[in-house]
């Protein structure tokens, strides 16, 4: 399983703070922590600073390298801001988060990734809106794939994100979600599949729940990739449980070193 | 989801003592507290008295029929014990626990399900043994489909055993589990699938991770009975959560109310 550790994000009340202030312990100490916990990228968004985006972008970029060699997933709506996370990476191949099939942004997001020679993920949305069920996003998403193999993308660096929305808002988007991902992930074995667990949750009482019910139905249908706070303990153990349910985890082999680590609680 | 409460079951060790002393206040208890959980079946187990387990089981039925008019789930290994649960029932349709497309099985157990006109778990399972991958339980799940149908068992009375093996003795079990019921139940929606989650998680620590993980799993693949334990509310809320997910609980109308109700912890 890829764990994008998602803790450095604007977005986030607890986080915003640290990197208004140009807090670098703060930021240091969040990617160290998501690092050891088993994150294989860091998560950077500096995206509700619109005003100097990339600035900060560069240095949420630098703090966290200084510290940790895990490579970023550079995410922000903002072409200029992935361009400054791309351009100061230090850290290995970087992904980006993300493009989608409408025009305007797959033509702003496609050289960078190419330049760069980054991975990428794609959402299954085109100019046309969100599709509402699995068809659509599966049209989307395996269009995506091939547009971008053209331009000479590979496969295993192709990231499809199967659009999570909130099953609150429409009862049928859980599983539109999980069947994108079955059926994207039999087409395509060597395409990974990566998005956030939490908007399915959205506007719903006892989220965690929800989210961990999710985590588990999506990598049970092929998900091997996860934007998720690496550092919640209960959500990790169902990665290493679903990994051992799944027989990834051979012979339950590191499900057992958890557990002698004392990692379940 | 259909639950079948497991609880009244000879093998556990907690309630055995309830069965060997005829202690019905126990046993009454027991059924009122999984249908008050929301059981629709009540299994019955006195398999572990092997010298009288027809009296036991007939003992069982009038004992829990005497407090709860939910049906029975009447589960043994053997003939004359399932005969003991069909001919002292009056809740109402009950479940035979179980038949296989072993020859001396099969052959023993239909007529029961015929004379009674009972529901059947059948067990993707025949003569040769149980077949370790998903390719061999669908052939067998399909035979005994079609075989009870034109013995005149409606598809509705069917539920699907995909055989739950331990993934701690096999890590390719876990999948074989779910490939079979997704399968079965595309091919088949009118039958139902049913089965114990426990056994997956046999052998390994932290167990009930594990089968919380399976549950949600087997859900997502369309599995809609589960032999559990309906007392165990953690269990219960990713019952919950998962119809929520699947688009089962429309609108999440069920969720928002065990939510309201304060069920989730």
């Amino acid at each position: 399983m890829i764990i994008i550790g998602e803790k450095i994000n604007s977005t986030l009340k607890a986080v915003r703070p640290a990197i208004e202030n140009y807090d670098a312990e703060a930021i240091k100490a969040l990617a160290k922590a998501q690092a050891d916990a088993g994150a294989a990228y860091i998560d950077v968004n500096a995206g509700m600073f619109i005003d100097d985006e990339p600035k900060r972008m560069q240095w949420l970029v630098e703090t966290v390298q200084s510290v940790v060699e895990t490579p970023f997933c550079i995410d922000s709506p903002r072409v200029s801001a992935i361009e400054a996370g791309c351009k100061y990476n230090k850290n290995g191949k970087p992904i980006i988060n993300s493009l989608t099939d409408e025009k305007e942004r797959y033509e702003a997001i496609l050289p960078i990734v190419l330049e760069y020679k980054t991975g990428i993920i794609a959402l299954c949305m085109d100019d046309n809106g969100m599709p509402e069920d699995a068809e659509g996003r599966i049209k989307i998403g395996e269009r995506l794939i091939n547009k971008l193999s053209k331009e000479g993308v590979k496969h295993d660096d192709i990231y499809i994100d199967p659009l999570v929305r909130p099953i609150g808002t429409g009862s049928h988007y859980g599983m539109a979600a999980i069947e994108t991902i079955r059926v994207i992930k039999a087409n395509y074995p060597e395409v990974h599949i990566a998005c956030g667990l939490s908007n399915v949750s959205f506007g719903l009482p006892n989220r965690k729940l929800i989210n961990q019910t999710f985590l588990v139905a999506a990598m049970m249908a092929g998900m091997d990739g996860a934007i998720l706070d690496p550092l919640d303990k209960k959500l990790m153990s169902f990665v290493y449980s679903c990994e051992a349910l799944a027989g990834i985890d051979d012979f339950c082999v590191n499900y057992l070193e958890k557990y002698r680590e004392g990692f379940f609680e």
